[in-house]
């Protein structure tokens, strides 16, 4: 048995700090574009106990939408280029389509649930990022987070109302703005952990942080940062991975208390630690 | 000076009653497909004193994105036969764009807004309307309004959060609808009049009930049931007011307490009583 096997993991909705629990989970393209999975993964979702934040990212539509209407997607390092019109459909997928859908399913399950942009009630506030002179990139209407209105969400979970964010935010000066779904996961999740004990869960097409990255069996179940820097040191980790990683640990050293990494399906159990991988600061 | 004009026209934000006055707006697509005029008229929402709701219609952008992505639209009666694509269509436009661009506007304005469908906090419940069989219509997924949760509605306004409602709702069983936003408008004004002294706006693209439909200058500005009577008896109301008037009595006699209807530039007036048609009950 390795170190980080015997860390201790319990459940947020188990503890008995004096911090209340609060899930902030992210969903991606993976299961937005499956309308099965999503359905799946809104039924445990709902079945989930205690507060929680779901942050959701885009998937393939806003891609096809701008397809069809002939609008030129360019992505730079897997970020997509902004301009007006695709701002425009980004605002219509995200927050139209996506969102609202996925209010009026966790309804059907019985969990009352808000659908939010960073723009109603001035939730997530952020600012355009400037043109990378050095490089040359200008990423056009995509936001960068100032502020999370801490003090607008807590009423509504206090009222047991699912809230679910999609990823434009504003600048408070009328703009909206594009924002990367993980970025928003981690903002919220650091910004509520002085209120709460957040979990912070990233799901994705894979199981969790693999040994092996072409072998879904090869999770590993718990890594803190001694665990992680060990891992590096040996290149057992997936370099696409170590991003990913480094928020976690940058989330972690801001107050969240735990960030769970593992697949959709999974749900239920990643909020158990009992699936996918935990990361820990210690 | 006839009966009409005697009638003592007051703010709901100056009356005295135990009720607190609230205001519910509905604007359309005349103000909606114009930026300029659509950005004057968040500013001067934005300056009204007092609990508001503001309830969009959606323009001409569903009917632009639905010929760009060459989905045939069919109208009966003026009302869009909502087929699946057109349902996806009119949530993207209706809650995504149009919504969320005035919630940011509204907050680049100082008015803290937050925009919803009807799937929200479960606040507005329709069922899909039946088609019907006797004249062979299939309105699609346009839905029909069974209830208003104005205990979700009631903590915002509280926090003097501007509601901005899109004329989408849902079934309760996970099925948004597409519904009309003069009719959610009304329905919206209705439920909450237990609570509050309502007075319902309808802002559209001539200055009032208008005695002569070409003239903009032939505004009648007070309008009770009696008189209404007397101008059908005589022919002076433009047919197609008609099933505005009766709405806005079918209201009145639900416990709004005044209708106004005239040109969205002149809201400041109108909320005022001071330019428009009022409707009164008597």
């Amino acid at each position: 048995m390795t170190d980080h096997q015997q860390i201790n993991v319990t459940s947020p909705a188990k503890n008995t700090a004096a911090k209340e629990a609060l899930f902030v989970i992210k969903i991606g393209g993976n299961i937005i574009d499956d309308s099965n999975k999503l359905e799946s993964f809104l039924k445990d979702f709902s079945a989930i106990q205690g507060k929680k934040i779901l942050v959701h990212g885009g998937g393939k539509l806003a891609t096809q939408l701008a397809r069809d209407l002939n609008v030129e997607q360019e992505m730079v390092d897997g970020r997509r280029i902004t301009d007006a019109a695709t701002l425009k459909i980004v605002t219509m997928v995200y927050a139209g389509y996506i969102n609202k859908n996925i209010v009026a399913k966790l309804q059907s399950n019985g969990s009352n649930a808000m659908g939010f942009t960073g723009a109603d009630a001035n939730l997530i506030l952020a600012h355009k990022r400037l043109a990378e002179a050095s490089k040359g990139i200008d990423y056009g209407f995509v936001g960068d987070i100032d502020a999370v209105n801490t003090a607008a969400i807590e009423p509504m979970l206090a009222q047991h109302i699912a809230i679910v964010l999609a990823p434009i935010t504003h600048n408070g000066a009328g703009q909206l703005l594009n924002t990367n779904a993980d970025t928003i996961a981690q903002s919220i999740a650091t910004a509520m952990s002085g209120q709460y004990n957040v979990w912070l869960l990233y799901c994705f097409e894979k199981s969790g942080v693999l040994l092996d990255a072409s072998d879904d069996t090869t999770v590993i179940p718990t890594i803190n940062q001694t665990y992680y820097q060990s891992l590096k040191e040996k290149q057992l980790i997936f370099a696409g991975m170590i991003p990913k990683l480094d928020n976690a640990f940058e989330a972690l050293n801001s107050g969240v208390e735990k960030v769970i990494i593992g697949k959709a399906e999974s749900i239920l159990d990643l909020v158990e630690g009992k699936a996918g991988t935990t990361i820990q600061k210690s």
